[in-house]
């Protein structure tokens, strides 16, 4: 890593700390130059605006979040099992991830980066739906489209009620949970109980 | 109403349209005056605070939208279908349920009125699978208290992503899916095909 790209990433993380505590309109430029330890200008110079800081925030965590995604089991369905660990992972650790989601969802002044945000993670999943379908894993009444168009909203419901309920806490536990409605309600029954297993082992915390 | 209350509820909707507009931290006292056509002493007489304004706003979204879950149907499924269809065409159609829920979501400030929200939510939604449960409608091996901790934040996630692509347009159809993959999900086989009818019925835009 050169050394700028290091400084870009340090400005990053502290803008990421602010958003995350404070949400996207109360925090300020001074607050996260303080935090990082440098001057307002020295921010400026990176990032113009509260508004440039947010969109590098949001493409940080998305690159961090598809990530997750990336890696590829034979059962399209454990794909996704795993992966919504990964960013469940990566939600109660990584406070880029959790700042960009955040800011995300306050919607208005980024309205644009969270919708195309949305349809690029609803496009991958409805993606591994159909290679679920097409292998027989996930029964063929319900379009793949409609599948991926749900699941990413539960997901992200479920993350959202848990950090309010909990600050988190119970995120894993909540996620399994959605994983055993949706193999009896999306999975064909002769892949149930394994799927079942699968996820069992995959939220043991 | 008293003149009293009247002035009281004409305030609490002028906070809603510019919270829901700007969310809690971009809205303003002044702009709440302006919007209500009040001066920012009479507002400040009501409500000393943004703070105040904000929960009254919580209050009144809570009070409309748990008036959604008092139709009782003898199937607890279909109070529950039903109930998600009135909180659907509350978000689309009063500004107050919609400013409510975004502010609600905004954490920080508010938090301990939105954890106290969700969990009356879903303490109601775990009641009614109780009544599921023990009529035979849905399947035993999932704790009622697992299933209304996970149709809260279904539904939440649903509306929230449903906002966000498409300014709720598509709500009526999000919502339709979500109960197609509870009712495979949860309900007991023999009761699939009429619960599957009445999500058709209900969702009829």
């Amino acid at each position: 890593m050169q050394p700028d790209q290091g400084r870009r990433a340090q400005l990053v993380e502290a803008a990421a700390v602010e958003f995350d505590r404070d949400g996207y309109a109360t925090a300020s430029i001074a607050g996260i130059a303080r935090a990082a330890g440098v001057s307002q200008g020295t921010l400026h110079r990176w990032f113009p605006t509260k508004h440039a800081l947010a969109l590098a925030v949001i493409d940080e965590q998305n690159a961090r979040t598809f990530h997750a995604l990336q890696s590829v089991d034979p059962s399209p369905l454990v794909t996704l099992i795993r992966a919504s660990r990964g960013v469940a992972d990566l939600l109660m650790t990584d406070v880029v991830v959790r700042a960009g989601i955040r800011i995300s969802l306050e919607h208005g002044v980024l309205a644009q980066q969270t919708a195309s945000f949305y349809e690029q993670w609803i496009a991958g999943v409805v993606d591994v739906f159909r290679l679920a379908v097409a292998s027989g894993e996930v029964r063929s009444d319900v379009a793949p489209e409609a599948l991926g168009a749900t699941l990413v909203p539960y997901f992200t419901g479920v993350q959202l009620v848990s950090n309010v309920r909990s600050g988190r806490a119970d995120l894993l536990p909540a996620v399994s949970t959605m994983w055993q409605v949706l193999v009896h309600g999306v999975a064909e029954r002769t892949h149930r109980r394994r799927l079942l297993r699968v996820v069992e082992e995959t939220f043991i915390a």
